[in-house]
Formats: C-alpha cells, structure tokens, sequence
C-alpha cells in the first residue's frame, strides 16, 4: 500500500475541530483507495504560543518541510491580537508560507446549486459562479523590504512597507496561472494597478510576455479597483483569476463571500517542489470554537484538495468531493448555511454523515 | 450677489457631455440661490494629452489652485492606456490631487429606494445602505518613494513601491473620518491590514490615539480583506469607513457597485484649506461617449458636494439634491439604471428633466 505522511496543524479556534472531522475523512477514502496515511500533529499559531513562545517553533517547519503535504486547520484569536509583530498567530502562517516555499495560493470560489440561496447576490447573478483565484502568496507587500518604522525628515514617525516584485517571482505565478486557466474555461484575468504602480507594471509586462507560451488561454489584465467592482456586478465573468498577494487576499476574500459560504471553501498552497499546505478560508472563529457548531467541510475539501494537488491522488480527491456534495443534497447543513428545510446538524454529525457517503 | 470661481475639467470620454450638464445645474440653482458662477473650462488627461502633450498642463493647475472649486468629467481611454507613465491621463489625476493637496477623498455609496432593483445585492441586503468611505488620497503606495524599476542581487529586473504613512498624514485623515462619522451616525470604521503591515499598524496606533478626541463616535478598526467581505455580506453594518488610499480606491468601488448605481455617485476631494475637487466615481466610458447615453446624475450630485462641502453653499446643495430625487420620482432613468415602467432618457434630456425641479 503507498503511504504518506501528512502534518497536521489543528490551531487555533475551530481548528483542532474541523481538522479531527478532517483526518478521519483521509483515512477512510484512503483506505478504501489503497492509501495510507501516518499523521504527525504539530503545535503551530496561537496553540504554538501558549505552549513554546513562538507561533511557528522549529520542530513544526521542520517536520512539514520533511512531510509529503499539510494540512492546517485555523490560526489567531483576540487573545493573542495586541502581541507583537514577531509574536502574532498570523507571522507564523506567514513564516511557514515562506519556509514551504508556496507561492502560489490557488482558491476556488463555486456556488453550488444547493447553496446558491447563501449568497447575498441574487439568485440569478450567483448561480453558475465558478472561479479560481491564483494569488502569489511568498512575494510582493507581505515579505519586502525595507519594512519597518522609523523618522520623516520632519521627525514624524513614519510605518512603511515594499511592495516588490521580480520577474521569476511574476513569471512562475503566471505559469502556474495559465497551467489552471487551461485545465477550466481557457480564461485568464490577470488582475493588477499599473495605472499607478511600477510593481504593477512590471506585473503586467510578465504576464504578457509568459502569455506567448499559452497560445490557447485568453488573457485579460483589469486593474484591482474594477476587479473588485466586476465581482459584485457579474461574477460569472470571471474563471481564473490571477493577482499579487495583497489583491489577492483582498479579492479572494470577496469572492469566496459572493458564494455565500465561506464555510465550505477550501484552498492549496504549492511551491515549486516540496510539500503543500492545504487550509480551509475562513478563520479560527474563536466565539464558536469547542461548541460543535463548526462547518468541517472547507477542511474536508481542503483535505481532497491534499489529496488531488498535494499527492497526485485524484481518485481520492474525489472519492471526498463527491461524499461531500451527497451530504448536501441529503439536506445535511451546519448553521452557516442552513437554511428551512434541511436539516442542522454539528460539526462531528456533519463529519459523520461525509463518512457515510465515502 | 456672491461670486464664486469654479475650474471645470471636462477630460475624456462622457466628462464633456455631463459636465455640461452640471454647469447648467449649477447656473440655475445658484441664480435662484442668489450665487453667480464664473466657470473656466480647462483641459485635462488625455484631452490635455492630445492638446499639449501633457495630461495636467501647469495652466490648468495655477487654474484650479487659484479657484474656488473644482468639478472634473473623468479622464482616461484605450486611446492613452499604452502611454508611458508620465504621459498617462491618470498621472495628470494624481498631480492634480496632490498639487491641490486634497488628501481626504468622500465616497457616498448609499442605495436610494427608487433605484434598490439595481443592485445585484438581494433586495433585503441592499435596502437602506448608507456609507460613506474617507479615502485617504495624497499618501500610501500611490505617492510613496522609493518606487521604480531596478535589478536584484541576481540580475533579475524588479519593479517596486513604497506603502508608507506618516503621523501627521493619518491624524489628519482620521480626524476628517471622525468629523464625517460624527455628523451621520456616530459609527467609524477603520480598515487596514496591521497584522501584516507596519503601515497599517502606524495607521490603527495614530486612528486610535486621535479617537480619544471624539468620544461620542464609536470606532472598530477592520482588515481589508474582511472588509472586503463584509461589504458583500452585510454592507448596513457600516456607516462611514477610514482607509489608506490604495485599500479606500478598492473598497470605495465595491461598495459603489453594491449600490448597483454607479452612474449616480458622487465623490469630494477636500485638504486643510484651499480649492476642493469634485468628481463623479464612474469613469470615462469611451464606448459610449458622444451618444448622449451617459448618466449625469453622479457628476451633479458631485456639484452638489461642491456646493456644500466646497462652498459651504447648503442650501443651493440640498436644492440641487431634491431635484435629482425628483426626477427620479418621476421615473426619468437613463440606460445604465433602466428598468421596466420606466421612462429611458438621454443624458441631455436628463439635464432638462433636473433643471425643472431645480
Ligand atoms: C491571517 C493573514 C496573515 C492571512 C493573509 O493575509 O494572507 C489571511 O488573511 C489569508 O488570506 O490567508
Ligand atoms: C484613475 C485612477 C488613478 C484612480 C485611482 O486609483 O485613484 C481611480 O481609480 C479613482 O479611484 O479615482
């Protein structure tokens, strides 16, 4: 039987809730696929702070580096919000991003039939969206530097940051951009402000240029302002989207709300090689935390997500996509997306009902 | 009579036709109010371009400066959208704000009863929004040095930009936020990303410390890419929003397509002391400039602003305003607001329609 190990990385909030529902789905579509699976649960954000002083010890980067893939389940909480830069729940995520090396952050955002009513959008605006947003997730605002504060020359004290990009960085996003676009609709829109910014237009000029190799993928560049407007007026016209990682994380976020179910949205970190990290959207909700009321099924996803981009396991991967949707159309909902109806369940029955449909 | 000097830049696009409008708007309310107008019709962005070569010719800055207001149409084309920076019809827009020093940007976004079927937003969701966003608009990433293009330890080309705040900068834009907040409901929210940047935590550090001063308003401070996402999920949950410039360009066009109407929403660019600039948010809309098809209400309304928040003209303002939502009473509806049981006019006769309830 092949085997992997897989570190998981519960954290903080629902966390630890949603990755245990998670696990047991591995093992069982594992199992029935000939896959083994030896976990290794190590302690990281806020979890990692309480126990060791720092959000991302040394032994949890070293057993994922060392790992085939991870999977992490939620990171901060309020109780750790007025720590330090250095000591905030968030570096951590960000100093595992860069030491996974994984810079491209890949996040679909569907509405699915049997959720459409989620959406804030109306009916006939959300139905049939279905994009994927590529954010670079190991360059850009988030790392460069100079960073830091300091002293205008008038003596005021002054926050300031680098957004910055080079041409391997743009170029190897746009490749993993194009690679996507062609697997779905052929449509790639590069999104960026190079009406403004010399990073931007650098983007631009690199996404153009890497076009030539994908003769059959359509490229379009929108600049982030219209992007973010274009989203809420017709998100259908998007597939594949690609932008920076502020913009990313800014319009990704909105998208995943356009489906009205950030609960259920999955996404994929990968690096060039090495292993993936694999993390539901949404956050540590720490006022719901421990009261088996979470939605475990972004991190189910997020696990076949593993499975599919992580391990090449396709079969696996959708094995879970497929348990996933039969308990939906079973009229199994968490309180996040129930609605009149269905039926509320927590987040371990949620768990249990993906198992049976396995 | 008083005797006000207004700069009209009519730019690109539909900004001649709806600036035209505005000036009439403005001549008649003003007649009525006892305010006589000088108007001096300057050339700006591509128009400049083409003319002189230079998208803020100096004249038209030493104009605008010396004025008493500014009401700009919109700038921008395919035609210069190839054009190297300083030579693009947006470079003259961000000279232009920064030579008059218009630092505090006021973006209204609200649905108005008459037009709520044209969100894409349910109607539940969108019924009764109200915002305001105060766009910080002469700082951050836009104006911030170092930028450029360079090469990087191993040879490759880079493009850069500096996020960077100063005290002073965020105090006095936080104070403009909590003076708006103050005069609507009380509530301000503050958004930025400071558990990443050190721009955005000088950002919540000083919006905090000035806070202090306005007790009565109640402040809670947001990252952008929950903003991003509450704006779709429950944009009533917000009054008025501060954020730095580039976040504020982002989010101020969400929530203006939230409201469905971007044709009808107004923006004031106001600094310490001096002229303020007035514009409409839509842009040029080349493909349907010279057809008599674009919405002038957006660029009145921002001639309103100019009455009020330039002048200190209220009551001509509040005139003007009253006659717009006449004339939507009476179901006069341009293209981009259209809808069944309606009467679809042109952008003239949209003009002739308000200048009747004026
Ligand atoms: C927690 C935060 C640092 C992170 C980010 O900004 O990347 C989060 O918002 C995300 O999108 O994964
Ligand atoms: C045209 C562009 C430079 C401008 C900006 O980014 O500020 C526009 O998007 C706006 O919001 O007024």
């Amino acid at each position: 039987a092949k085997s992997y190990n897989i570190t998981l990385l519960p954290g903080d909030g629902i966390g630890p809730e949603v990755i245990s529902v998670a696990k047991n789905v591995l093992n069982l579509a594992g199992s029935i696929e000939g896959i083994e699976f030896k976990f290794n649960e190590m302690p990281m954000g806020g979890a990692a702070l309480d126990l060791t002083g720092v959000p991302l010890p040394e032994e949890t980067l070293t057993a994922a580096k060392q790992s085939d893939a991870v999977l992490l389940g939620a990171i901060g909480g309020y109780k750790w919000d007025k720590n330090e830069k250095h000591l905030k729940p968030e570096t951590g995520l960000l100093h595992l991003r860069q030491g996974l090396k994984v810079f491209a952050n890949l996040r679909p955002a569907s509405v699915l039939p049997q959720l459409v009513d989620a959406s804030t959008l109306k009916k006939e605006v959300a139905e049939g969206v279905d994009l994927m947003v590529v954010r670079e997730l190991t360059g850009g605002i988030y790392f460069g530097k100079p960073r830091g504060f300091g002293t205008d020359e008038n003596g005021q004290k002054i926050g300031f940051n680098t957004e910055v990009y080079a041409e391997y960085e743009i170029d190897r996003i746009a490749r993993i951009a194009f690679e996507t676009a062609r697997k779905r609709s052929g449509k790639l829109c590069s999104v960026d402000k190079a009406n403004v910014l010399e990073a931007s237009m650098l983007w631009r000029e690199r996404v153009t240029a890497i076009s030539a190799e994908y003769p059959d993928v359509e490229l379009s560049h929108m600049y982030v302002d219209n992007a973010a407007m274009q989203l809420v007026r017709n998100p259908k016209q998007f597939d594949t989207i690609v932008t920076n990682n502020i913009f990313g994380d800014i319009l990704s976020d909105e998208a995943s709300m356009i489906t009205g179910s950030i609960g259920m949205l999955p996404s994929a970190s990968l690096g060039a090689s090495g292993p993936g990290l694999f993390e539901p959207i949404h956050g540590s909700a720490p006022d719901i935390a421990g009261q088996d009321k979470a939605n475990p099924l972004a991190t189910i996803l997020s696990a076949a997500m593993l499975l599919k981009y992580g391990l090449g396991e396709v079969k696996a991967a959708e094995r879970i996509e497929l348990a996933v949707l039969d308990t939906l159309n079973e009229g199994f909902r968490t309180g996040d997306i129930h609605s009149a109806g269905n039926k509320l369940v927590g987040c371990e029955e949620m768990g249990e009902q993906v198992l049976k449909s396995v």
